[in-house]
């Protein structure tokens, strides 16, 4: 089958599983994400990419959209270069300093948008054109207007995509029109930041009039169902989006609110949460399959390149081995046995662009064992320097 | 880690998985499980029971409170004494014949309590007190009044549990109230379906005084999050009912409506589900290790026997490999990575009595490789047989 496309991961918070649970999303970035975020060296975001990139290779994700912390980006695509999951990566933009944020994640406009066009230099097209940049302002509260407008001219210049957080909370949500005087999804169109070059992780909280010029825009929705379950964000409303015309994709986010990087779980768990709102047949199997596929190569802009297996598309494959127990008996229909009932242990192999990455289970392209280790001595350090420990 | 248990499961429709998708309880059980039950013979019944014990062995539950089917009960005992697993387990009973349900599954109130009689005379503390009876109406509405009454004093008798289905969806809980004329959980309570004895499935349509009144008695709730999302009837109010003070296990329901029979899934659900509701706080992660063992352990009548590694208790034991990328780094608390990282596949070993029964990730007692060929050759008979091939 294709391999499958997360669109909204955060590589760094790899190294975070486990550090923050039972917190809505306010206390969340400002009592662990950002001290945690503030605390990573080139070390930490390079091995905690690592431990990321081989749980999802692992798991049957072949391609990501990724937000990385302020400094470091460099590290995390060194570790992608090296695993070869194909990736568009950004650094996170964020120039107004928000509440609790420590000074490490502080940057003015001008330092934060010069590294991102230094990320771009460097890495747009990468590894056979396997690693894209994204430019990846984290949300609206913690960035200037002449920020996100200089992101989507970014964008632009570049051909890529423009990968954010948008309407995650009801908090979030009144945050910007207090401090815009605008609807979420009005403002970030105002600053360029909609259409089919962007996408928007979360929209728990977008109204009707709102899903309908997401629709219109061709803005690319990111649903996390576990992390907003998590944070107690609450619960997209998917099948309204995808009968409005919207673009949809599934992503896990960051393994410090859900707690795994697992596209099985988040494809089963999109699925059921629709069901006691709109009914039992509600977002069936093939449509959440879509998500994971079709969905998350719009979402990446890459749409003619993955998400099927077809004639000029590139060889990112998986080989299922549905012969455990719990996928037995053989189905029906083998759709309802992937979202429902397989789990990331029944992926064989996995390839990107032709390459085997993932052989009978196994990583061939970097010791699993050296990842866990240096990514227990790194949470061990960060932890510390956290002052979490 | 002490075994983990399950209170409520159907292995006689482990061979069902992927055939009853997207449908609600009422159309699931007429148009698909109805059909499917009444086409069971001795031996699918009994390769149902091997396939649905194989994946609950290898996935880390060790004990279980099953309901099988109308007929053929002693085989699912066969294929439990063989495998290892432990079990509480009870034929379904149902006297009044619902709309929808073929004949062969229809029984007069003699009749289906001398089988249950039988069961028990047979098997009650068979395999070294390994398996026991319950006695199982299926649910009010296919159960008459002296069928209820009889079966809580066939309980008595032999000191077994009643297990049943309550209040799980909006229609059942009006259908109850119609045709009895009293809620469901005080009409349960006047036919003696009650207390630490009783284990009620579901529980999602129960009202602030109902939850007071299961408290009161000491009943046993079942929360099922999967099955509840899957049928679309609704979530659970679980933090309310242990803050009034109940009794609650967890299960996975079975494969039909599920499709997994995962108690990491299950337990995952189980907190994400209601943070949104209630805040990221709600159902914290120890608690939902607490509905898995000690929960489960009384939900079976064997809390003295089973649910945690202590002097005199049986040794159902797990050993966890908590090193693959997934479950790393290690977490400051392993139960957080138990409940919201783990998966089946990280169980390694697994003990039930002191008796090991898998070994490095293998089943040992049976052979997987059978009981895969013989359940797919059974679930193609099945659905020949229900006419839905």
């Amino acid at each position: 089958m294709p391999g499958l496309i997360q669109a909204h991961i955060h590589l760094c918070q790899t190294l975070f599983r486990g550090l923050a649970d039972e917190l809505r999303l306010e206390q969340w970035l400002s009592r662990r994400i950002w001290p945690l975020e503030a605390a990573h060296t080139e070390e930490t975001v390079f091995w905690s990419a690592m431990l990321g990139a081989a749980e999802l290779l692992l798991g049957g994700t072949t391609a990501i959209l990724d937000m990385e912390t302020v400094h470091h980006t460099h590290a995390a695509f060194r570790a992608l270069e090296r695993i070869g999951l194909r990736a568009v990566v950004g650094k996170c933009l964020m120039d107004a300093h928000p509440e609790g944020a420590p000074l490490e994640l502080a940057e003015s406009t001008d330092a934060a948008l010069a590294e991102a066009e230094s990320l771009a230099r460097r890495w747009h097209g990468a590894a056979g054109d396997r690693l894209r940049v994204c430019f990846a302002p984290r949300f609206v509260p913690s960035c200037s207007g002449p920020l996100l407008r200089a992101t989507s001219e970014l964008a632009e210049l570049f051909d890529a995509q423009v990968h954010t957080h948008a309407a995650e909370t009801i908090v979030e949500r009144e945050t910007v029109l207090r401090t815009t005087g605008m609807e979420e999804i009005a403002y970030l169109d105002s600053v360029g930041i909609s259409g089919k070059r962007a996408a928007l992780a979360h929209c728990v909280w977008v109204d009707q009039h709102e899903t309908v010029r997401l629709a219109r825009q061709g803005t690319n929705v990111v649903h996390c169902p576990s992390s907003n379950l998590m944070l107690g964000s609450g619960v997209a409303r998917v099948p309204e989006l995808l009968e409005a015309g919207c673009r949809v994709a599934i992503g896990a986010d960051g393994a410090a609110c859900n707690n795994r990087l697992d596209v099985f779980a988040e494809m089963r768990l999109a699925a059921l949460i629709q069901k006691p709102r709109l009914g039992a047949e509600a977002l069936p199997a093939g449509q959440v399959l879509e998500l994971a596929t079709v969905g998350g190569a719009r979402a990446l802009g890459l749409e003619d390149e993955i998400g099927a297996i077809t004639v000029g598309k590139r060889a990112d494959l998986l080989v299922m081995d549905l012969r455990g127990p719990h996928v037995t008996p053989p189905g029906a229909d083998p759709v309802s046995h992937l979202v429902y009932a397989a789990c990331p242990s029944d992926v064989r192999d996995v390839f990107v662009d032709g390459r085997a990455l993932v052989l009978g289970h196994e990583l061939v392209t970097v010791s699993v064992d050296e990842i866990v280790r240096e990514a227990g001595r790194c949470a061990g350090e960060l932890r510390q320097r956290a002052q979490l420990a």
